[in-house]
């Protein structure tokens, strides 16, 4: 939270995107338990366990909601399942496009709320717990292509040949995530994040009208609402827009994929804009010198400016638990 | 070639990466023809047929050799096979790692050279002929994981895992790639350009270690024993870190892709080197006012500066063929 607001703070605080998931048995025997990925993401008893696994297995500052960006095209009624080995497969849209019923949105996300109570009653005081939810062009790629794939084209193509089809998904979508992402920050979330996973995939144009706007103006409801709790904003794949993102959207961090050098990233976005990550995934994979010289590199290149550490994308399933320990032992350690 | 020399030419000269191909119907005749996609890259009569396709029915400044980047681990020794609805696929490495026997090598690609010799033959004297291979990095990922992946895990792991393994692998793929080159340098090619597709998908340390390094070092070779014929490299996917890649490998022509803003480009790319790009494939497909927008703020984007107009991928194969005439004819009036 001291970073969020600006401070340097060294060593960094740190969290792992993706920290509850596949890499650790205590999760996969839960997973067992609930049924579907989604009866988990709904099941606030379960989600709220999954939730607390890596903090009680590792000395992290923040716990991250249990959930999924599509539970918000699920919860406006498009139906989505996740497939085993092939990912989220969404009901085809057709010609209509989900409308927003506020209170029938908030009935359906309220058992997601439920765990954010559960979590935020379990977590030390000191310890933050964040929110998300899916940026408006990510979650509408998903919606119109009703699956992903490798880079997005029946979302972009549709941006191209319809795009006032697109803006009317997409405005949607930022009234039914801004409700959510305050209603989150109501049962007790200390931070919000919003994941861009797609932003890199858009020409310039494409960037600043489905990236960039929806973003801001997300950032700026969620605010006017609850204008003391940080966002955090990830734009993943934005490489040397990095810095226009920031400036524009107006968060209070900006998460950092692998493939930008953290010094770059501190000279793209201007202070007191905080910066999250960047350690390669498959580092943290590697364990060894790989790891070692990885986070020791991020941590020098950002002595001196607000930073958390993180990976720059979701811990991967492979992940060795013991490099997890490794990992926070190092960071804990700050920079050599 | 005026502009690859460091000359400001406007309105810009163009080709398409891939300009030779499945959306064009004359192509797909000659395919069925030819047996397998690699029976078609090593009979030169055919390749040189399909290289020439596109120059007969658009007013394009160049052709580019029909052939693949996995022609180098095929004629190291590695086989390789398209699948339809799949890509390539390799045979597995194993333990062992190709060796290089430059006779050998260059008996495997005579075909291609023989290719390179019949088009510069066919073509009119104010067009070039640009020829190609991949990058070492980008050939690696390849024959590593034995296809291709979103996101070329096992080659990026192995980079972690056994660095020294990768090393030896580069090597020999810098050592091929610039006899290649030079080969169809010596054949007729006018211009070389090296595709370093999976460039972007590495890290800080492992982008300057696999793919600046092994680029700059195939460069200079190929500089060495041609220094007249101009170098255009592609790091897709390089983002941010662009200019780093372009100051370091020393070629005289950067390749963008759609994502990153050609103004960015500008500014990250110190002069005299020249720019190509970088219209999203999906804008030629869409045509209309998709397509017109985004030529017309590269075109402006580039004013005053070496510039060779360009897509920022491969043309795709659904794109109408009249969207590539009428792409060409607005490049061909310049910037409005």
């Amino acid at each position: 939270m001291r970073v969020l607001a600006g401070e340097v703070v060294e060593p960094p605080p740190l969290w792992i995107m993706r920290q509850a998931g596949r890499y650790l048995p205590e999760y996969r025997a839960t997973r067992l338990r609930a049924g579907s990925f989604l009866d988990l993401c709904y099941t606030p008893a379960l989600a709220a366990e999954v939730t607390m696994q890596p903090i009680r297995r590792f000395d992290l500052d923040a716990a991250i909601l249990f959930s999924d960006i599509l539970v918000v095209p699920d919860a406006l009624g498009q139906e989505v399942r996740f497939v085993e080995g092939r990912g989220p497969v969404l009901e085809p849209l057709g010609g209509r496009l989900p409308g927003l019923d506020p209170a029938q949105l908030m009935k359906r996300l309220a058992p997601i709320l439920e765990t954010v109570r559960l979590v935020r009653a379990a977590l030390a005081a000191d310890k933050a717990l964040i929110g998300f939810c899916g940026a408006p062009w990510t979650v509408a790629t998903y919606m119109i292509a009703g699956q992903g794939s490798a880079d997005q084209a029946v979302a972009r193509r549709l941006a191209l040949n319809d795009p006032s089809r697109l803006g009317a998904l997409v405005a949607t979508l930022v009234d039914a995530s801004a409700r959510y992402l305050v209603a989150q920050i109501e049962a007790g979330a200390d931070v919000v994040k919003i994941f861009d996973s797609w932003a890199g995939i858009l020409d310039e144009e494409g960037f600043e009208r489905w990236a960039v706007a929806p973003m801001a103006d997300l950032v700026g409801r969620v605010r006017a609402a609850a204008p003391r709790t940080p966002i955090i904003v990830f734009p993943k794949g934005a490489g040397a827009r990095l810095g226009r993102y920031a400036e524009v959207v107006g968060a209070d961090a900006v998460a950092v994929d692998w493939t930008v050098p953290m010094r770059t990233a501190r000279e793209l976005v201007a202070e007191p804009v905080a910066l999250q990550g960047n350690l390669d995934p498959l580092r943290l994979v590697a364990g060894g010198r790989a790891l070692r010289d990885g986070v020791d590199a991020i941590l020098a290149a950002m002595r001196g400016r607000p930073h958390i550490f993180n990976l720059g994308h979701g811990i991967v399933p492979e992940t060795p638990v013991e490099h997890v320990s490794e990992l926070v032992a190092r960071v804990r350690g700050g920079a050599p």
